[in-house]
């Protein structure tokens, strides 16, 4: 009898993935997944970067390559890092993975035993919390406020906490609640892991999507102890559709996570990582990147706005000043997985909250996506999704 | 202080891609990685490929998709493995994935906890020994002889090994030893593990790279029981730089690997999986494969004879049909690892054969690779290499 390996029972489908089939449906509002917009892809950019990679590099383009990735590709992303992020790494430190889950996966298995204790914010990325439930590991929280993790209750976890072996946090625009750690405690975080000597994965994919404030430095860029697993992606900065991300971390770590690649894919692919360098010594990817900006400025103005004007006065949510989502906690009596069905009806998608929490609970929260949909969409479907919370309230 | 998970302690590299960095170097003749000829690539066809997806497809080519593959792959896929494997599977049965070593990665971390069994020919392909590593299983091989597997070997193994959870086999011009299961063994096996009913990873890269004999029925084919996990791949067929493979199986077992995928890298590249559909759409690839036979079929043999003419007597080696790999196993004094290194200094690749052994030894033998390098290169290079044999012999 064919049986399973007892990883597999705790594991179930992703909120995001499931609901993903929603987004071709004419019509819909579809607030759910973290989709850019579609129509500021450089399209015709990468069709000509595709053309130039054919005639300069041509069979290269389409046989096996190195693990750790194109060279030239590895480069670019040092330099990015450098200038945007004061984080100064040599090409040797980075390593390009098929997107940033596949560096989740990889972190989870590099660190994680059965039963280890990985400590995030709550609520945190439901997809890092599914690629470390391969490993079975403990979750333990952290609760957050407008500012994010709240220091004094990490530096409490880890005091009383045995068998931390890895800490997973998204400082800038999290996901999924938009919120950003002020400087004061991105220094108090590092002080604090300094102490304990815990390796942190510090996933950023929205950084670069500011639109309101000045940037803030990157753990990564105060670490002096090699504890800080950057993971970096295209996905949000260009496209997804090419699954293009990267790992930069110590040469330590990162050899071990060239070893798991090896095991778990060989490498990312060679014509994709070939194209994307084309387009970044081609074309301006911060022109893109501020076209962007103004874009999702403008549509989380839009829906922010609109929840302020639709929404029962007992929703609260963030105003993001950068990235892709919003997070509305509404009153508790509302179970947002048995109202996004409703919500559905009136063709309005979005993620129910509690699968941002790893240790359950949280039924009363949802997530909101408003850089996939047009500004007049946006509008509506809210207005919308207001009407089906105002009924779930009365009754 | 930084600790690794216990996974970790027994992982290293791969000795092939560990040894990938040699193949650019100039001059050398390369008969290490599993390589397909450069010069057979449809360059122009993909980059014309490329060009109509982006016309045609426009920005959804680089936008999130299914976690299942595109439908239209899919349905390609499933045309192909009726026609050219008589397996009639639904395009629902179907999950593209990054590159084949991605499915063998899933299929561990599916059926596999620590101390569980998988059972595999002696030698068989190391990648898959290091994916099924970091579920940190006990390995058990079963011995095979020219034609492969030794199915009264398996059944003893079978009926005296417990927590045996998975059967890893590659009945098609074996990697690394290129040997191919006649149709008697393939009947055999599938009565075997029907009685005892444990699921079966079929991995077959090279299957439609015969170039002698008549094609024999997948193990797929003949499977009423839905135990065989079947991996098929672009890698060999067409291009191995996009990452293109897929998994095929019944719904149970596929819905598993679905969720892993979610969990590890949510999908396989958009605009990989729409090129290559673009191009079965539009060329022959059937065409396309039968001048890689072509080829093949003189490289193979160009190797093969050398060999038989500048080696040692007392090495023994595989004449294969089809695939990509032949096998030599030379006089036990000889450790291929060290003389991997007098080769290297001569500008000779090759990989040890000690990797494809689980459980360690047979350090004795070695892989050659045919596929890569020019007519002459395979001579001359080949002829090198019996003298660093002799050499080593004369010792």
């Amino acid at each position: 009898m064919v049986q399973f390996a007892d990883r597999m029972k705790d594991m179930k489908g992703s909120d995001i993935r499931d609901i993903l089939r929603f987004a071709a449906v004419p019509g819909m509002y579809y607030f759910a997944g973290g989709m850019p917009a579609p129509e500021l892809f450089p399209v015709q950019e990468m069709k000509a970067c595709a053309d130039l990679v054919m005639d300069e590099m041509g069979a290269s383009a389409m046989q096996y390559s190195s693990t750790e990735g194109y060279p030239r590709l590895r480069e670019q992303i040092a330099q990015r890092l450098a200038e945007k992020n004061n984080i100064h790494a040599d090409k040797d430190q980075i390593l390009i993975t098929s997107g940033s889950q596949q560096g989740l996966d990889y972190a989870g298995r590099v660190f994680l035993n059965e039963g280890d204790v990985v400590v995030m914010e709550s609520p945190s990325y439901l997809g890092a919390i599914n690629a470390f439930k391969t490993c079975q590991p403990r979750f333990v929280t952290v609760p957050t406020d407008e500012d994010g993790m709240i220091m004094e209750a990490l530096d409490q976890v880890l005091a009383t906490t045995p068998n931390v072996k890895m800490i997973y946090v998204i400082p800038d625009f999290q996901n999924p609640t938009g919120r950003t750690w002020p400087l004061e405690r991105r220094k108090q975080f590092m002080e604090i892991v300094n102490r304990y000597e815990i390796p942190v994965v510090e996933d950023n994919p929205y950084g670069e999507l500011r639109f309101d404030g000045a940037p803030l430095p990157a753990l990564k860029s105060l670490d002096t102890k090699e504890l800080i697993i950057y993971l970096g992606t295209f996905s949000k900065i260009l496209a997804p559709g090419y699954r293009l991300a990267w790992v930069c971390a110590g040469a330590e770590i990162l050899k071990k996570f060239n070893i798991m690649q090896q095991a778990a894919s060989l490498q990312a692919s060679t014509v994709s990582q070939m194209e994307t360098a084309k387009y970044l010594d081609t074309y301006s990817v911060d022109a893109h990147i501020a076209a962007i900006r103004e874009t999702y400025a403008r549509r989380c103005r839009l829906m922010v706005d609109t929840m302020a004007a639709t929404f029962p006065e007992a929703v609260r949510f963030t105003r993001p000043k950068g990235g892709l989502f919003t997070w509305a906690e509404l009153p508790a009596q509302i179970d947002t997985r048995v109202m996004a069905k409703q919500a559905l009806e009136k063709m309005v998608a979005y993620v129910p909250g509690a699968g941002f929490f790893p240790n359950g609970g949280n039924n009363h929260c949802l997530r909101l996506n408003y850089s996939n949909m047009p500004d007049e969409r946006i509008v509506d479907g809210i207005t919308i999704l207001a009407e089906v919370i105002k009924e779930n309230l009365a009754r």
